[in-house]
């Protein structure tokens, strides 16, 4: 193929790859969709390379599939037109850290573990922490958050600049070292949750926190999940900051219990974070345990050192890798619906329900305090009955939010999984999406088929 | 005028006019800007109706420039191509709030201070503070902020939702009620700060917040200009969570003391907040002495009762007001950069010093917690000499922040007056917004000329 030499021509053999191994660890993601082959993978050093890579894709009308680290959910990077997979693994590089601006500039294959060390010299951290070890790039195409949205914010809020390649190889700043800008469109949050469907994001400058003068994170149980949702309710309602609230149900505290050897008593749980100056924390404890006195909790433990409170936020972070280990030979599907606060109770309830009516194996967790939740659903992908029967699942769920001013994903992204809904979802909205996307990709070459459909 | 009759044809006599004096209200902005004439001012009352408009002004290639107060400072209302000028002060109505998504929907014509009349019926507020009592749909359009976005962030972190008509009369949504979404294109920040260029907001759900446990405002004075930045750049490092954090300069100072005659002290000067808990931000303000101790502060002053507070804070926002009266015949610019924090105290030393070199009036205030600061200029727009010096002052200001990472506005927008930095600015990145505003308003029929040159 004619693309395959051109980039032949400027690559070293070491960084283009048809070598079937590579070519499968680029087909697939860390779910349930079907893996497809890339026709080749490079793995660039530097925008400019990718911007010669583009530009010979934009000739020959060859898809572009950008990769980080392959952790997404919904099907993203899987090349299912074939093409080009771009993996950033090796531009890696943590390029400058600014604690003066709380600000660092990484490149794109940078992963968040990294680049929390190197921060950590600095009395600094970054805040978005999704359950695997992804890449800065990865996060901010997808607009990944987690378990300390609920006080610092999304992916979105962190990105200040990106450096992007465009589909003609263009090559771009989306934004500047400013707090704050109203000049201009807001490219910085188009591009951010774009799924490499607009550009390739090659260096980026992101927001990073001072880490605060004192932690406490503790584990509350409940004897239902319903007075679980309502602590959350009444803990934000009353005004105190946590900086983590994350529900998980008794099935999933199980699951972890077995896979990382903690005892746990098996109820719903909220695993609770606070930080802040030492006075306003305990009196924001004080508070909280009112609140959780008038629900008729069971527990409120805290894990006060360091080590201990990691232990805890890992087994949160653990749960899905623990279904996954206590269900060999099972597939992963994850809902990821978010809803106003107001309707996440009665939205719990419904999906513990559906859980039982579909007959599935599975346990919900949440990222509450956003209002956002998963069912951590494991079925066989050979299993015809299981197959439908999670796919209603997850209507079942997505639906629901969707009635009640929801979205269906509050932080996985569309990919592939999510693209039956994106009309339901955006209504006229969509028709603006594609308007935007075919403006800037006017030969659809960016990851094709994700978001909208390949038409 | 054929689409003057359209309009006539649907609209009532009130709700259409061609009166210069109606022309003439919706022909300028608060600003030095040269006015100019649109042919008609419509007054819509519902989306419907901004829908048939934008259809006829669409099939005639007619300009439409909506129109919120009318208070920006670049230019942004004035129709300098004719056509339909749409006021959008019927559309005032308050649709709901939600207390319990802290949230509400409103029209865009309510006023900042209406809607924080109408919330504080239910313990909430709404953050944004423009010094002008704008409208929230202009504030979205123009990506306001103000005082307390140091702590609640800027106009684009509050929508949720908004309803827009397009250029085509399409009415769409760019959001939903959840508090994060990974759902397709951001359309909701694409849309906030596009000034009118890219559709018309008839609706918009916001986020409110609840009025905190404790409020405490105060003032500090510097003997120089340079310790005051000093003490904002070190509290905000200790991580101390300031509300708000407004620098405010000894000529500024003198100006509202005239104007709104009190007598605070005339040395530069922070308006300082805290808000928490009781416990919390008692010892945010010890730590906050200390760091002002250190730097061998002036005086450091606090009102306790909520008037004296309120009393400061409009002495704050009637900066710009006191200038105007205290310069009659002359006009206001408004400089408008945003810089990382880092670089702020050299902006402002500079800024200080080309006024003299300048020979201008004014003085300087700032949000500079965002590291945003003004230079309030006034100017007598029929002296050549003075009109040559304030444009050479703003492009000195404006070149200096581009210089070191900053942006050339950072709250006003770019209207025309920021419309000569966008390709220094933005380089590259201009040609892609260029691109999104052509595949969503393809007769550039909203707000032509504005942000990009009239092509
Ligand atoms: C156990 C587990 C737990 C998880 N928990 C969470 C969670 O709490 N929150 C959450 O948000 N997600 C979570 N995820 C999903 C996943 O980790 C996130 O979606 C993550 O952001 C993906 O990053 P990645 O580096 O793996 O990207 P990839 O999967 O490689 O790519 C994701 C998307 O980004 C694009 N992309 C990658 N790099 C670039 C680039 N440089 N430029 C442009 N586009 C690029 C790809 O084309 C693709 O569309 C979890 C996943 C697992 C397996
Ligand atoms: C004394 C003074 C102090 C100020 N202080 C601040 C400050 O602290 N921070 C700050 O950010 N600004 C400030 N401003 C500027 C101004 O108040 C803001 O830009 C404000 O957001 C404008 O709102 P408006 O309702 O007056 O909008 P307008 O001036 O009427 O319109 C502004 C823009 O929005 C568009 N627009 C209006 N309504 C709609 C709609 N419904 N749909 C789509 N587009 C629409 C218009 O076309 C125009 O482009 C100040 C102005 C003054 C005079």
């Amino acid at each position: 193929m004619k693309y395959i030499t051109e980039l032949e021509a400027f690559l070293p053999k070491d960084r283009i790859s048809t070598n079937t191994t590579i070519l499968e660890q680029h087909s697939q993601d860390e779910s349930y969709h079907t893996p497809s082959l890339p026709v080749v993978v490079i793995y660039p050093e530097n925008a400019e390379e990718v911007s010669r890579v583009m530009e010979i894709a934009n000739n020959h009308k060859v898809p572009v599939v950008p990769f980080g680290l392959g952790s997404s959910l919904e099907g993203h990077v899987i090349p299912y037109h074939g093409g080009i997979s771009i993996d950033f693994s090796l531009m890696d590089k943590i390029i400058d850290v600014m604690p003066d601006d709380f600000l660092v500039k990484v490149q794109p294959g940078v992963s968040r573990s990294k680049l929390n060390q190197e921060l950590k010299k600095h009395g600094l951290f970054f805040s978005v922490d999704p359950g695997a070890d992804a890449t800065l790039g990865g996060m901010a195409a997808t607009n990944a958050s987690g378990t300390t949205s609920v006080k610092y914010g999304i992916m979105r809020d962190q990105v200040r600049d990106l450096e992007v390649v465009l589909a003609d190889g263009t090559i771009m700043h989306t934004g500047n070292l400013a707090a704050k800008s109203s000049s201009g469109y807001n490219l910085n949050g188009l591009f951010t949750g774009s799924e490499g469907t607009l550009g390739c994001f090659t260096e980026l400058t992101l927001r990073v926190y001072g880490i605060p003068e004192m932690i406490l994170a503790g584990r509350a149980t409940f004897h239902t999940i319903d007075s679980a949702v309502d602590a959350v309710v009444n803990i934000l309602s009353a005004g105190i900051q946590v900086a983590r609230i994350e529900l998980v149900d008794e099935d999933s505290i199980k699951q972890v219990n077995k896979y990382s050897e903690t005892n746990y008593a098996e109820m719903p749980t909220l695993f609770i974070e606070f930080r802040g100056n030492e006075a306003g924390l305990m009196q924001d404890i004080e508070f909280t345990k009112e609140i959780l006195a008038d629900l008729n909790h069971d527990t409120f433990e805290f894990e006060k050192d360091t080590q201990a409170q990691n232990k805890l936020w890992e087994a949160r972070h653990t749960v899905a890798y623990a279904y996954k280990h206590g269900f060999p030979g099972k597939q992963l599907m994850t809902t990821d619906v978010c809803l106003p606060l107001s309707e996440l109770a009665g939205a719990i309830k419904s999906a513990k329900q559906a859980l039982k009516e579909y007959n599935l194996d599975g346990g919900i967790v949440g990222h509450v305090g956003d209002g956002n939740y998963h069912t951590t659903l494991m079925f066989d992908t050979e299993n015809p009955v299981e197959v439908e029967n999670a796919e209603k699942y997850n209507k079942h769920i997505v639906e629901y939010a969707l009635n009640r001013g929801g979205s269906c994903t509050g932080e996985h992204g569309v990919g592939i999984g999510k693209m039956k809904y994106q009309a339901e979802e955006h209504g006229k909205a969509l028709q603006a999406m594609k308007a935007i996307k075919l403006s800037l990709d006017p030969n659809n070459i960016l990851n094709p088929g994700k978001i909208f459909p390949n038409e």
